[in-house]
């Protein structure tokens, strides 16, 4: 199909469709003759992903086209592109050495704990991970840190889960992009039903007030 | 304190201080003679919150913005400021009203098979769930909707756990800063959790292979 018809399959704009080719994150069309270029459904399917990616996943276009290239290598590293997708811009040297080694050898503790096998050096998650512990601390709110562990058994039952619904996936080219979906735009629907979660809660802890949500404040 | 010293308290630097006071972000500090403002703890607490939400939250200026003065009302609504803050830029007109009320009415229906007490017309996280099913099926991904139910099931430990750390806080105004912090500062640790489990997990199905984590592709 020609750049029209793509724009119209998939929703995208024909200037948005050609920033991404610009720059490189989609490929090429074939071309079928000397000034016209044709596409098929392996376009149409990474627009869609594209515009999944940018719109709910909020991944900035430089990740974006990290994760792409990433995606596309011969044996992808399917963890390690998602997770270095979703690295938060971590103000880094806000933490010194010190706190980092010290937060990295908790949650070496932790993974033991859960017996988890994970390549700690390679793995952008612990990384995040134990950012977050530094800055939590700074920001004195260390004492949420107690549910650490807590956190971590619901993560296995989270991974439990995504792994069971990925693998019942028809090809290799279906597994790999639902596990970027799932996970990335997964993310938003965990954050919404915990919210949803936590809403709930708290109305039924203390049913007393009026204005339920307000009770983590006034109790 | 002085803003020198406000900076050099917080590690936010004047530049930065002066834009939050600005833009209101931070409120303005006490006269202590005609030039010269006087900062306090409060500033303090309030510059940390603030580097902690755009930096690892990743809260755009203009939604910190809304949720420190929905957290400044008399009787801040937290959950509804909390789930503003963090609704993503979703591409409302690509979904059709169809496709959202019926993803609305399935989401109906699980909150009540959860038995959940929330006010889904009064939360964004509500409009953010069903946004996020109506992008999944368009992309083809409906199929991992399958797994709603556990989610929801997990979604309920996590803030189970949530609240148990937030309410043994001492004062309202701790609470609320805990409460924050945890939420949206915490989504960061659980996406961590998550894709360290995820890593494990996919390591321990598919021993045979070398690298473990290409195994979503290839298995």
């Amino acid at each position: 199909m020609r750049i029209g018809e793509l724009s119209r399959v998939t929703g995208v704009s024909a200037p948005a469709i050609k920033y991404y080719l610009r720059e490189g994150l989609l490929p090429p069309g074939e071309l079928s003759s000397r000034n016209q270029a044709s596409y098929g459904e392996g376009h149409v399917r990474r627009l869609k992903l594209i515009r999944a990616l940018v719109d709910l996943g909020r991944v900035p276009i430089a990740a974006l086209k990290q994760l792409l290239e990433d995606l596309d290598a011969p044996h992808p590293n399917l963890h390690r592109a998602i997770g270095r997708a979703l690295m938060p811009g971590l103000q880094r040297d806000a933490a010194s050495e010190a706190e980092m080694a010290d937060a990295k050898k908790e949650l070496q503790a932790l993974i033991a704990r859960r017996g988890w096998k994970v390549d700690c050096e390679q793995s952008p998650a612990f990384e995040q991970i134990a950012s977050v512990i530094v800055a939590m601390r700074k920001l004195g709110a260390g004492d949420l840190l107690a549910g650490l562990d807590r956190y971590a058994a619901t993560a296995d039952e989270i991974a439990r889960t995504d792994l069971s619904l990925v693998v019942t996936r028809g090809g290799a080219d279906d597994i790999v992009f639902g596990a970027v979906v799932g996970t990335i735009i997964g993310d938003s629907l965990l954050q919404g039903l915990r919210r949803l979660a936590q809403e709930s809660l708290s109305a039924q802890l203390f049913p007393e007030r009026e204005d339920a949500s307000a009770s983590w404040r006034h109790s």
